[in-house]
């Protein structure tokens, strides 16, 4: 909420559940939140399709990224203490928590998957391209924008400033675990956030902590693993997005087939063709898609139509467990059953697989993502966390997956008709799942 | 969230952050809770627009619901220890708390006062029409649907399951104010819900209070009052809401004059020709809205397009405090300064009013809405509470009204053109706003 | 909690459950706390006898102490930035705000009654005296103690921060009525603070308030009004505190007569003679009252027995409500009929009221202590804050009281012995409590 | 807090901070809080010394018994549901809930070091002897007081209930872990009791957990293992308790050598020659123990005046880490030169040790106190929790000790004698914490 609306001679305030207020003194921050680029935010979710689980989980991008922001302000308030730099890094700095997610698309899990679109690229190209936020930015001067861009590819020249917006702890994690845990309402997801900016302390390459704050270290990791299974994997969130990413998929082939949709999808005609331009995908939210969805319930494709109405009204896929292994033995006969009842198995029978690295310190061949988290000792010298948390050793390197076959369990347990079938359908499921 | 997707042997709970779990114990509850009338609430959100104020107010009103279900559910439980009564009763006071605002439509506010609807009387219409929700409460006896409908319309004969839905202290109202303080984030809103509950009585016609919680009530008053001045009325809420009625205003006025628009409003042609189906209603949602508004930035009538992009980029009106007497001797003269400049005052100058009343035990000439509150003294009598609490009595009765004009101050402020017009425009406004 | 025992290079933090961390920079705070003065606030509770109404109430002066440091230094940071001051000032603020309680004895409340000591009068010669706390304050100057003591007795020159110490809005009040409502439990007593200090602002002899907080500044009247009569007043800890006082009473009484004591009572014997010395005021803590408490219970006096079994067991005295003008008719008979049951009635029938004045902005004839609180509105000019709140006024000026009589319950229930004349002495007690 | 006085024909509550309100509905337990040995608990501190670390830790034992009481309430209600048992089962456990802590002397945990007694057994005389609460217990049989008793001792035959309050998740480590977190301000601690209470059913020999609550169990292990490290073990209150135990070995080497006291320790005296009644134990107490040591500032006998003194105004020994078998290298040099010094090793020089086992499935040899926590798989069947959480596997049988030297920094570091001696010592302590 802002108090005032005048000039920046004030401070600007937003209050915020988990910051409780969000300062703004810079006038280039103000002036950023108020780009219609960063205000459509407010239209994307944060979390997609949690909100089918957890009902609380209704926030969106634009309150996140203020968080991300406050988070980054008070950490280089803290880090000035300790070091000195230009004042132009800490704007940098702060733009960059800022607009780091100012790419994202409506739900972008599902959509970057389906259209092969990056938010990341999106991101970059709103920064520099013709845009209000570039316009902003460029008032700090031509090679501004650049540098915020470079700060978020991770490219940029200052790695303590790459490292504080991302990395295994950064500004955007504590944040979204903060949040996440205070909209869905869950206990995981708290640390002590004062305590790990107190003990933050640059080092070279990137923040390091102090010895002394080692175990508010280990709480947030062990936040973030208890978040991850807990809250983002959940599974009925990802049979929503199952059904998400098939009508996506099916409106795409549907698109390619010349189908003639009641109501001309020109919206996603150039995503599907990868011919959207910078202005079109600044127009696209969450709104949009639902409008479709809502429209495409009285489609003639009778699977779209089915698809589009179970998104809308909630009625989900079912799961088992599943094996991806043993599962091979199955495939052949379910989907020989699918085919006889009539249900297309590419709409209808769908594996997804959640895997967590919940922390890892040094992972041969990969990006420079998985830096370790450094300790300051005492006498100076640093060490890798999980060398000195037992906690964090136990989970560190240790990927967890999870597969999981979704399936139309109403449709299957309705056995008016085809009941031989359907029952051996769900036998087989049933088998599976153990 | 829901733990369980199976039968409802055991109870099922859904995660919330403001009653940490919601309970539902009856098959009938889960039922109606799983009806895509009732799932269409998740895309109306609970306050409008205050999320333009409020970042955190992105909740829905699915959630509100839930918990008014719930704090009944709570209240249900501790009258039953006080009281006998059918279980029917029981099951018609959880409907009608979890069903109270099922027909609420998109922005209601805004929509009600533009198209003349009247949500309570969607309300009645889902719950008795061809629904869902009214074939699931057909279970519970051909009686059943109407029962619920009465207790919301407040006709029906049990006063006091009426008075628990709908009085100065009921379900309804302590869900929100718990419910939208947490979301906002402000610290006003808090009271003791459990201590209210515990000290609540089954009276004759309505619930009363045990005098021991007076202060728990005193609390919960003084929580709805701050709560309407610094969230409900905000006015920058105001201005976005401003904007959005003349929006409809605007597109009814076009469509009246057979203005082609570039892209059909069908969805609304219905809405302005009151010949609006209960399907076409229940189909209504603010992702629909929003969706025309992106739209609408692209017409060419400039006035509808300049307010679509005010309103989706949080470009709102500035306002000044005023007078409406006062404003009377200002107004001929702004109005032609107006039309001079060539802005329509009509759309650009808007007097909005928010009026609150914290309490009242009596109001002669009205209707029911305002029983008194009743404490139940240690003898058994009752007395009207303004008449113990010194608090409630300073504030009981005494309505507070507050005036604001809008108007675009960016288009007023920019004087390349008409500058001596707008200049004293702007001279007007300030003189009104004291 | 120390994190570390060091040098004053780094900043020292205490986690502190109401402001999360109290954070000390200077190296004159820190030794003073360290002082065995300012230790001893450890040993005597902030709440007296609240503890045996509100189980959680037991935290202690230095636990509040903390805490005003802990505010004032948050209220010094913010005004800071509003205007300039030597140094020196802020350190005199940080030491006043640390140690204005510090010459609270045990049980303050009852002892300053009973053995016409006055806390204020301590704290003044524990700041000036050969004390520990004396010894560290001289390392700023020779004046620097006087400078401290000066602002906590409200005669320092700088009135500004005196308010800041003392008035009806300040560091002091501000953490006790959070801190209070944090240990018993009670959801009264929030307010925003945070957002109270941002539109605190300096002004000429006292700090004012933002117009724009004024809903913050209401809400943290009626948080002190709930405390008052919910907490503080609580009857039953009244009751506790009506034995402590008696107790204390018949000590004197008894040590006066030349009783012999079977524990010499040597820390009273100076007390009772007016003739402690600053030393023994300073080893006086709750642990030695309690000690002599439990000894006593096994002295030969009666009453002294009785009381003290009744302070230690938690035996309170039952009460009424009684209005002190009727009061007066039942009290010649109340009394012979206690005297003839054998029950002193100067130590069994104890009249007891409380009152409180929650806000003032007038009180002709009185000390300073009722200074308005002070709006700053947008113009520049200041206006008292009832003359703006329709709540604050209703309640200002307004002094509510509330007198109740104490008595032993159980021994007049147990009518084995002088049945007629007990059940006489209840009959007239029920008629004076309504 | 008890808002009502009277019969039980109403529940009666006690506000409490951590579980919100304390329900009492059975008059045995309201008698049972309101006996003197109970009450008691108000003066015995619920974490010792670890106040001189975290100043909110100021809560006693009658604090977390009430708690203890609460979550056993809501265990059993819950568990009601799953089965049927004997009222009088139903108050066992509730009885043994609330007493379970009711031996505990002032201190304990130096207290039993030194004197050699055992809360245990204490608890059992004061279930089984001339008390009070023997004499509430009773008016339920003849033989309650001893299954009370029992189930605390772990002998009981209904080895379910015995689990519900000392297991490796019993009511009383829930509430230790949320009500210590509260006071001491730590966001460790947390967890969500109500999910654990909500997935726990009757098993066997002691109660079980719904595999789905699988996440909530591994949360309130984490929680139990940051709080060992964070609050119970750290090494500022550890130097309290050091100091601590070294007074009462004084007091007790003093005593055998026929010192003569300037105060009679007659209270100890029965506890050094182990003839302590009864009646003498329960009128032990924080307040005594206090009282004594400040007494003792006074004494003659250097050593008992300066750790008293130490105690009384937190001058506390510091430390460094200690390798066990390292140490044994520098123990004679160190002790020659406290000698050198005048200073007693005994008393001057202490090695500390901390150990933790946060969770155990199976170990070997010992007592049944390691149950595993078993889960409850959906077709059934038991696992025990490590085998399926791989965080709770990462910890569970890993013991994990500290160990620390304790030492007067201060008397070493002021050289103005034997300067050479200590520079020597404080070099060799140095040398030993690496």
């Amino acid at each position: 909420m802002e108090y005032d609306d005048g000039q920046l001679t004030e401070e600007k305030v937003f209050k915020d559940p988990v910051h409780r207020y969000i300062h703004v003194r810079d006038e280039l921050i103000w002036k950023l939140i108020g780009t219609r680029e960063f205000q459509r935010l407010r239209r994307i979710r944060q979390l997609g399709t949690t909100y089918v689980t957890f009902h609380g989980a209704e926030h969106t991008r634009f309150n996140h990224s203020l968080g991300v922001y406050e988070i980054m302000r008070r950490m280089v308030e803290n880090l000035e203490k300790k070091m000195t730099w230009e004042e132009e890094e800490r704007l940098v700095c702060l733009s960059a928590a800022l607009l780091h997610d100012v790419g994202h698309g409506p739900f972008s899990h599902s959509f970057e998957k389906v259209f092969e679109t990056d938010h990341e690229e999106w991101t970059r190209r709103i920064i520099l391209g013709d845009t209000e936020i570039n316009r902003v930015l460029l008032t700090m001067g031509d090679a501004f924008p650049k540098k915020v861009a470079d700060v978020i590819a991770k490219t940029y020249d200052n790695k303590l400033i790459v490292s504080l917006i991302s990395s295994q702890i950064d500004a955007d994690r504590m944040d979204y675990l903060l949040r996440d845990a205070f909209y869905t309402g869950v206990s995981y997801g708290q640390f002590d956030m004062e305590r790990l900016l107190r003990v933050m302390r640059p080092g070279e390459d990137q923040a390091v902590f102090k010895h002394s704050g080692m175990h508010a270290v280990e709480d947030y990791i062990l936040s973030r693993y208890q978040m991850y299974w807990q809250v983002y994997f959940h599974p009925v969130t990802r049979s929503a997005e199952v059904i998400l990413s098939k009508i996506l998929n099916r409106a795409k082939a549907l698109l390619a087939d010349g189908y003639a949709f009641r109501l001309d999808p020109y919206h996603f005609r150039s995503l599907f063709q990868s011919t959207m331009t910078l202005e079109e995908y600044i127009r696209l939210d969450e709104s949009i898609i639902m409008y479709y969805f809502q429209e495409w319930i009285q489609e003639k494709d009778a699977i779209l139509r089915d698809l589009c109405g179970r998104f809308i009204d909630r009625h989900l896929f079912k799961y088992v467990e599943c094996d991806p292994s043993e599962q091979l033995k199955i495939w052949p006969e379910l989907k020989r059953l699918y085919n006889e009842i009539g249900l297309d198995p590419d709409y209808y029978l769908v594996i997804d697989s959640s895997s967590d690295l919940p922390y890892d310190f040094y992972r041969p061949g990969e990006k420079d993502e998985r830096m370790p988290i450094n300790l300051l000792m005492p006498d100076g010298s640093l060490r890798e966390l999980s060398q000195e948390s037992d906690i964090v050793e136990a989970i560190s390197g240790k990927k967890r997956t999870d597969h999981k076959l979704y399936f139309p369990y109403d449709l299957l347990a309705d056995q008016r008709e085809y009941k031989e079938e359907k029952q051996r359908i769900l036998e087989l499921l049933h088998q599976q799942g153990g």
